[in-house]
């Protein structure tokens, strides 16, 4: 088994060579717009969400990094790391957190303008819809259930939902619940759709099968979000690549807030072991890789 | 067979009421963007696209108001009514064209907030999707094409680059040419859409058949156009529920600045005669209604 370093680099150059490849050319009009879907599809990004795609339709294949799983596989991989890249577009535009940093370079209104940003946003998301459903080496039934549990996970009672509780709560004090609740849906919905399209991939519709992956994926999802409310305090702008002390500045709830530095770590380790147990409960699966994914997690300094 | 009158008001009525039903409730949370949502969709709107839609799956049904055809494209037609909600709050932001009015009522982001306005729309865009993906009424491969026509006709290379070329065309002076493929993509690739999902929805998928409905859809989509510019002109704010005049404000080039109002009712005309005769090129089809529906886009006055 190849190291995790290599697996990651590998899915990022899976995932950046196809993006290239799909999106459309700087050479076509309108140019300002496919200038920017390729400056903000195309930035270095870590792909996690895509590694988990890939990943967990690789666990089903029996060999962990058979080439058959990840051929259908990067299309839902590239389909949500589309979704993810247009709600950071979003998300950082003056109306909602005003970013002006993010994955080391300028946000794309910043860039650009912010109705290119705006659009760009849009015509992402479409995009993702168009890749999944023109995704022909997946079979039909498939491809429906990849495009339905992305199309929930996105909308207004997934991510959507997330960032509007989110934007609700700037300036309040939440409880842990009401904290857990919100990055349910703004992160972990996506999480969680990541690791369930890397199955349906893999032709895996087992409920039962598909509730253990749901149930890992929401305790990976809640622990990203923990690790990033401790680099928030912990790292520095230069290494992560996005304004440090952001959320403190916007006056936004927290795991550090709520629980201090060493409480939310705390957390973070119980929730890697909700996710080992959550895998321990696949049978005949190779979880190696997802277990190696959900410590990189929670270890990223970054 | 009914009045179109009868026709269009059944129409708006089966959309708002599946809407209605479909959409998340307002004493659900988060509360702000489902107030959102409902404010947006269900303002009384002409739903000349899921017209289009449930005229044309009633024209491959031979009996032209058949409750089997609409009890299937209501989906699609839905589904492109919330693609159309969501483009209109977008485009209505102050970053684009920064409208105060919109179907008679404050625009999204004037009632609500810019971010919710921005969210409102990013979430109807994956509530279409999910629509289309759980039609189950609707065989597993039409609803995949309708996904697959919906996406295209929504993005990057459909409706958003037609919005890119509106934004970089303010101010400027534009050829006839210039004006007709900005529109055909600005508001001809969703008409268009709404036709070819009502034949997938009747289980149309004739490739010839397809081209026929895409040739009478992209004429009365840009008589859709001519009529639209020609009523910005002719028109008073109070009729139209939007600012009168308002292209004019912003400088924008249209059909009556380039061709004089004569000559865009001339032009308007001419594809009318267009739409006749791509219908006429569909055998074994009852294609009164969309004739009927081609006239009244073209006499309409708001």
């Amino acid at each position: 088994m190849e190291s995790l370093e290599l697996f990651l680099a590998d899915c990022q150059h899976q995932v950046d060579t196809k993006l290239d490849q799909l999106l459309p050319s700087e050479a076509d009009s309108p140019a300002r717009l496919y200038q920017a879907l390729r400056y903000s599809c195309l930035a270095p990004g870590k792909r996690i969400r895509p590694a988990l795609t890939l990943a967990t339709a690789a666990a089903f294949s029996g060999t962990m990094d058979s080439r058959r799983e990840s051929e259908c596989a990067i299309y839902p991989a590239c389909a949500i790391e589309l979704i993810h890249t247009y709600s950071l577009i979003h998300d950082d535009l003056p109306a909602m957190d005003d970013d002006d940093l993010r994955r080391g370079i300028p946000t794309c209104h910043k860039a650009f303008d912010e109705a290119t940003a705006i659009l760009a946003g849009d015509a992402l998301q479409s995009f993702a819809f168009e890749i999944l459903s023109q995704a022909d080496l997946i079979n039909v039934q498939s491809r429906l259930e990849m495009i339905n549990t992305l199309a929930i996970a996105s909308g207004a009672r997934g991510m959507v939902a997330g960032q509007a509780i989110d934007l609700a709560a700037v300036g309040k004090v939440l409880t842990l619940e009401a904290l857990e609740v919100m990055h349910l849906y703004k992160t972990g919905a996506l999480i969680e759709a990541s690791v369930v399209m890397g199955a349906l991939a893999a032709n895996q519709h087992d409920p039962e099968v598909l509730g253990h992956l749901r149930s890992f994926a929401r305790s990976i999802g809640l622990a990203f979000q923990v690790q990033d409310d401790i680099l928030d305090v912990e790292s520095s702008t230069e290494t992560l690549g996005k304004r440090q002390g952001s959320d403190l500045a916007n006056n936004k709830p927290t795991y550090t807030s709520l629980l201090g530095l060493t409480g939310a770590k705390d957390k973070r380790d119980q929730l890697l072991n909700l996710a080992t147990q959550a895998l321990r409960n696949l049978p005949n699966t190779d979880t190696r890789r997802l277990q190696q994914l959900s410590e990189y997690i929670i270890s990223r300094n970054k």
